[in-house]
């Protein structure tokens, strides 16, 4: 059998991988992407958004070769540092061995990882506007910087275009297609704080930062040149909002107010503010992913979500380890791969969108409650103590392949489990009882038997 | 002043009782509708289908003032005409002092609203298919039969088109609108009763019969010319389903199996079973449904719903009616009436949408218990003794003004309520017992504290 001719739309992260895999084993793979070479153009200050990554991002790169390198330009975070709204501060760690997310440049990521489509052999076509997907023919049509339109029938398409993804748009139009959009009343809008004397870090190099106060946050996490990124997560209208803070006044006053630490390492803060624009937050859902065995949806395109897990990049390179798997299983029966695909992420594409929604209320607010912190604090040590019977839904999430799907599930078990342990006091003392083991013993089992 | 001028897109029902009533306040109204003029062509055997019109349709009318001509046409339908699975009937009034909805021709109403907003001085331009509209510069594209598009800039503009609407598609590719569509496991087919000797009705005339069979039923309205159209709802999937019945034989089989009293009454039961379409089921939901004061969507194009209540046309009225009065409040204000409109009747589009997705399970399975039939029964005399403190969901969306947002919120009380009455045996003979009704005043109470 022949192998079929391949179709990307979109050279960012999920398209690349994807390229990189798709040639790994044999198949012809052109890439159409709407914006210009990144490589080609320095990127402009104040857009440079850092990711998260973790040990499902990893996973890919690792099958596309590119783990190593990228783990040298990156900076381990192993737990969060929150600055509370009293003025202390605390570092909390995310997982029980010391294991971290990862800060990654997303530009510095896409250019590496497009250097390596290419080099294993993909043709990438830059300014390449998909202006429409005709799903029945699977036929795109791309527009290109002189205004040129022309249409191209496609072999097999994927769709890696992102949250706004043309061949997403298209398939939702055939019939018994269900999709829905939904945009949560926070937007975000980025800030700075710039590098200190020769390239250092100004705050802790090794953590997520997090201002939790309460309906709002600002996270600021680390690059590469001591600089941080830090973003505001705010609610779009009310007080105070983006709508209710707009002068240079409301601004200083504001950020005087609530973030008294951060403000003297932002020399730029009301610029940025008043320029940098403010951004929406979208969750997609859509079902069916594939039509026949001829177009597939992946990555952002099939599933965004809000950032506040950490894990939107992390679920399309998990999408992209799944499909090679699949390709390994089923050879060239791309009817079976892309059903098997859809069925095997959907579900936890469906919950990985759930955890994020939830995640931003405690990153934003339960995160600076002492009981929150104390029940990290024994989660950790629950899976020490009982390795293999428990594990915290967060380190499912970030430190495991565990299915998004089978976390959320554990949710509710957790919350019950741990709500019965912190009822009874101080754990790190009763856990030298036997008669609290005993009955720790019983919930556990009684979580066990639930999950 | 000045008076605006307003543009419809859609000449269905909605939207030609929007330009009567916008016509009765002196707008200037043009409607563009996609389709030829269907008072010019007769509407195809099989395609004719029809309307249950209740309160909420009655009113609009009324407003419009073509109440008298279409109850001349119309057909009461008092209660349901239930055919069990095991070949005994049974009728069950709708309402506890015989109301009635009403089986409309869908086609016929349709023209005379065209009529009527015709004479009202709307002009309506057929053949006009709005490819694109540009929400920001408020215009839309339409294309005509000879393929000529022009773009058109509008002052106020009213997307009155439907389930697939092109102001909705807009719409939701704007930022910061939520939007779904979702579509049940279940599709539907059209057959048909034939008129008997004489125009006769071969089956109770006034009536909506039910075969309900568990996860699937057929139903049927009269027609004023004797005959009666069926409708099949039925899995897409699965076993029995469209997928599974496909040969004459199967067809044969299976409707005599399932509905064996109908089979004799439907001459081209195989015919039409092959050559009829089945057709997909949709709920869609979005917000926002306006522009600033530049466009707004309305009836389905707001809000398509399944059509196991009834409701579809109902809702969409209601909308008008909600317009109507709004205009009387807020005169010119048109960001006012837009803002309060979709204020007031989003929460009762979101209702209606759930009341009809439940109302399936009730038809087409719950129907057929005893415990449901007698249940109805209660509900019926319940609202007699206790009137002004209990009227049951189904009263309150057919009979009723009762916003559906209530009505959905009274449905998990009235569960509860019904399940203890019910719970103490036979309500008639209890309701003669001064102990069992001082127990039920205890439970209205109750009830009415929660609703």
């Amino acid at each position: 059998m022949n192998k079929r001719s391949v179709t990307i739309l979109g050279a960012g992260l999920v398209g690349s991988v994807l390229a990189v895999l798709l040639r790994k084993r044999g198949y012809e793979v052109t890439v159409y992407e709407r914006r210009s070479d990144m490589r080609k153009e320095s990127i402009g200050a104040g857009r440079s958004i850092n990711l998260a990554m973790s040990n499902r991002g990893w996973k890919a790169l690792e099958l596309a070769g590119l783990r190593a390198e990228i783990e040298a330009i990156a900076i381990p975070m192993p737990g969060r540092f929150l600055h509370q709204e009293d003025g202390t501060s605390a570092f909390q760690a995310y997982g029980k061995n010391g294991e971290a997310i990862y800060s990654v440049s997303r530009g510095e990521l896409n250019k590496k990882l497009m250097d390596l489509a290419e080099q294993s052999g993909a043709k990438i076509h830059f300014n390449q506007r998909c202006t429409k997907v005709d799903v029945q023919r699977n036929t795109v049509h791309l527009l290109n910087e002189q205004g040129q339109e022309r249409e191209m029938a496609c072999d097999l398409l994927f769709g890696a275009d992102g949250a706004f993804s043309s061949l997403r748009t298209a398939m939702s139009f055939t019939d018994r297609t269900n999709f829905s959009q939904h945009y949560i009343e926070a937007g975000y809008k980025e800030l700075n704080i710039p590098a200190g004397p020769g390239g250092s870090w100004l705050i802790e190099k090794n953590a997520l930062h997090i201002w939790p106060r309460h309906n709002y946050m600002m996270i600021a996490l680390p690059n590469i040149d001591g600089s941080f990124t830090c973003t505001l997560f705010f609610p779009f209208e009310g007080n105070p909002s983006f709508a209710s803070i707009r002068t240079e006044e409301e601004i200083r006053d504001f950020f005087t107010r609530q973030f008294p630490d951060a403000v003297p390492l932002m020399p730029t803060l009301v610029e940025d503010f008043l320029h940098n624009p403010v951004s929406s937050l979208i969750t997609t859902r859509i079902f069916p992913w594939k039509h026949q065995d001829k177009s597939c949806l992946i990555g952002d395109a099939a599933h965004a979500i809000v950032p506040f897990y950490g894990q939107g990049m992390n679920a399309g390179f998990e999408d992209c380890s799944t499909l090679e798997a699949l390709m390994a299983e089923h050879g060239e029966d791309w009817t079976t791969i892309l059903a098997e695909f859809e069925k095997q992420r959907k579900p936890n594409a469906d919950a990985v969108a759930d955890l994020a929604l939830n995640n931003f209320i405690e990153m934003r607010d339960k995160v600076a409650d002492p009981a929150f912190l104390e029940r990290k604090k024994i989660e950790k040590e629950l899976g020490r103590r009982y390795a293999g019977r428990f594990n915290s839904v967060y380190e499912m999430v970030s430190f495991s392949h565990t299915p998004y799907a089978y976390a959320l599930h554990c949710t509710k078990a957790q919350d019950t489990l741990m709500s019965r342990i912190q009822a009874e006091g101080d754990f790190f003392t009763n856990i030298e009882q036997p008669a609290f083991c005993e009955r720790l013993e019983a919930w556990l089992k009684e979580y066990e038997a639930t999950v």
